[in-house]
């Protein structure tokens, strides 16, 4: 049996202490007046974001010594490992600076470069969706599942913003946000947690890093969804960054169609 | 002392008793299989929004029979009394059926047209913010207060969504949200008590109705802020629908300056 078909339990348990460890960061910080200061590629980033990654290679570093870390806020180390942890101490960092709790911390595990366990946790709700390889995806403990919906006309679209979509990326993101059924935007992580649960249809996002996204695709898998890049290729560390989450098979080969449609040939 | 200068704390009661009992229908609905209609304007309506609009209207006939109502779900009566409620049962009624809780319970007080009361729960975060005429805003009973913010190019800029500015209501907002520092998108009112409690520092909506807006202005004005229509008129049941509220006078100045300027002079 490898971890691609049953991800060791634990690396579970490992994966859960270091959600528990960033979760306590974040509620400390939350909505207290901290200093935002803005990274090169002009994000914002706090205290908060750093001392919650931090904590999470502590533990990796006391229990998984040997296994490669690509971090968000500290880097990348060991990529060639058999074993990689990409982790998102605070997604929607911007969410958290203005006091909405809709971030989440995104914890991935990559056997080999497949993503084989994913966390996505609110730490301010207190809600923690977890994704491993050979069991079902659960929220807080309890399953989750997606819900079918094939036709596009009836879907609930998530994104976190139009203004991700650049270039090209905003005319397929224009087509397919006219034919869905309700386009909601500004969910950030927490998007994808409600589909694997099964109250949103599809997430379409774009201009994301490897930290943003690798977490989630076990949630969604486990959960009996769907989530690829825009031309339904796996995800990866070496992904462009367009990504697409289905609850229902159907309507994840409708959005790729939709999204494929509207690019230009060239693109 | 008239009603606009201190809210008599018998209506503050029956508003939190309001709260209380709408608070607890929306729980016991969300995130459950129910039923989404179309009204009429194409926008959804569940059991929970036309029950939690019952049970405050139930209140309102039990403890205070003659003020008027205007419902979002169960229409006006007796407007033209002294005391009217402005009632949303669930405002955001899209995110309430996609799980997400952002979407709040919207209580107003009209005294002779005058909001003089808003209330804004979130009954699964379990926040409420509270304004009342001649007292600060709280959160949970705790003051609420603005933060100073002046420059538009430091701004924390909220919007429900982009697609709520209709023709040259689009214009005036792409002016604007380019001038902001950071904008967000997807709170609805939740977005106004994180103003009111320091952490967003301007939303700016439009296409809304008396029960969108009523609620949130005496929140925005007992936590130190400015919340008008987009020509800087006090809101009423009366008012256009096109709203700006801001945590600095200065920054609802140049708000109202960027939305004029950049609208066409027959607009």
């Amino acid at each position: 049996v490898t971890a691609a078909e049953n991800c060791p339990p634990e690396l579970v348990d490992l994966a859960h202490s270091m959600a528990d460890a960033a979760g306590t960061v974040a509620r400390r910080y939350f909505r207290t007046p901290i200093a935002v200061d803005t990274k090169p590629d002009s994000s914002p980033v706090t205290i908060a974001d750093r001392e919650a990654e931090a904590a999470m290679r502590t533990l990796i570093a006391a229990r998984a010594p040997a296994h490669g870390i690509y971090g968000e806020e500290m880097g990348a180390a060991r990529t060639d490992a058999e074993y990689v942890w990409v982790l998102d101490p605070i997604d929607g960092t911007k969410a958290f600076i203005t006091g909405k709790p809709s971030f989440g911390i995104l914890i991935a595990l990559l056997h080999r470069g497949i993503p084989v366990l994913g966390i996505i946790d609110q730490p301010i709700l207190r809600e923690r969706w977890l994704g491993a390889a050979g069991r079902p995806s659960t929220l807080n403990g309890a399953p989750a599942r997606v819900r079918a919906c094939a036709a596009l006309d009836k879907a609930v679209l998530y994104a976190t913003s139009p203004d991700m979509f650049k270039g090209a990326d905003a005319a397929a993101w224009e087509t397919i946000r006219r034919k869905a059924g309700l386009v909601r935007y500004g969910a950030d992580c927490y998007a994808y947690g409600l589909l694997a649960s099964g109250f949103v249809d599809l997430v379409i996002e774009a201009s994301l890093q490897p930290y943003d996204y690798c977490a989630l695709a076990p949630v969604i898998t486990g959960a009996g969804g769907v989530m690829t890049d825009w031309h339904g290729t796996a995800l990866g560390l070496a992904s462009p960054g367009q990504v697409v989450a289905a609850g229902d098979a159907r309507m994840h080969a409708s959005a790729l169609a939709a999204l494929t449609g509207a690019r230009p040939a060239s693109g």
